[in-house]
């Protein structure tokens, strides 16, 4: 059975044009793969902790000799590995906050970047494959894509491609949403064009 | 008076490298200004939280019309603000966690980026002048530098450069103290060269 697992970074409810696209994208899944479940992680308004001293040291040493602390920490980043292997789709709402994503998003990643479990070491081989991924980000501005003006101030896009790529997850399709600062105008344009990546 | 701004952003504490080096930097600035003030975050110990939605809800409108919630979500970012812009020289210790900063950093980045205060819209001109910042990295591994195995991985210090001098900081210098998972052995030096970067 496929599994999506639907992932919001915005600390926005109505008002955020990332969760208009994920919710839009994710139906459409539903609607081609009837037999899909979905998976929901609120990263906006749920944020996952930082990884702290007993993460860090429970990560890089046998599990066989960890204390109830570092069990503890590992414990909600073992559940979100768990979650992000057993699911096929993964669709990521993403907005740009000061050029890069919100840091929910990348605690989020600092949780599922996981010696043994997502990636090798020192091998440096990713272990999560055949995941299809979305990653639908909204910005305030525009100009970002290549070879125009902002390019060189995204920090978002080449980010989320390496390090997904890393442990890897190497078919990662994006989608713009830009200039939302100037309204909502062009929102059901880009929702409609979340809708059609689902037939892709 | 000099005001000297630490900001520690390791989870870590006696294990860390980036605070054995913001320390030691730290205490040598304070050498050469005895006058100074020494101002501490520790972000590793007590992140700030993630940006929310009365967060943006406020610092895109006129305080004036700020109702409780707002005024209550911003007003540790007014503080952080306060603070940085008080400061004269900034320490900051990074340690790379998945070729970038830690998500506690770019919390505090989200906190500190403030339209009308730290920059102007849409102009996008930085309001942060006259400082002087020392990024003190460490890595797992080594070859992030500029022409290394490692560099378009390297997600940390680009954007760390990129989103300080969108404020108008512009004086960087970045250390970096590699390979720190297979010892402690180089540590000293770098602490030894963390210490000489107050006499430059």
């Amino acid at each position: 059975m496929t599994q999506i697992l639907r992932i919001d970074s915005s600390p926005r409810g109505e008002r955020s044009h990332t969760r208009a696209l994920t919710q839009a994208l994710t139906d459409a899944l539903q609607k081609q793969h009837p037999d899909a479940s979905v998976a929901t992680r609120d990263l906006g308004h749920n944020p996952p902790p930082p990884v702290n001293e007993q993460w860090i040291a429970g990560a890089y040493s046998d599990p066989a000799t960890h204390t109830e602390e570092m069990k503890a920490a590992l414990s909600l980043s073992n559940e979100l590995v768990d979650e992000l292997l057993a699911s096929d789709i993964i669709v990521i709402g993403a907005p740009m906050y000061n050029f890069s994503s919100p840091s929910t998003l990348k605690a989020y990643i600092d949780q599922i970047v996981r010696v043994g479990r997502t990636f090798i070491y020192p091998d440096y081989q990713g272990l999560v494959h055949g995941k299809k991924m979305f990653v639908l980000c909204a910005r305030g501005g525009g100009g970002y894509g290549a070879g125009e003006q902002m390019e060189a101030m995204n920090f978002q896009d080449p980010y989320l491609k390496a390090i997904f790529g890393f442990i890897g997850i190497t078919d990662i399709t994006f989608l713009h949403d830009e200039k939302t600062t100037m309204g909502d105008d062009n929102l059901p344009a880009y929702i409609e064009e979340a809708r059609q990546l689902a037939m892709a």
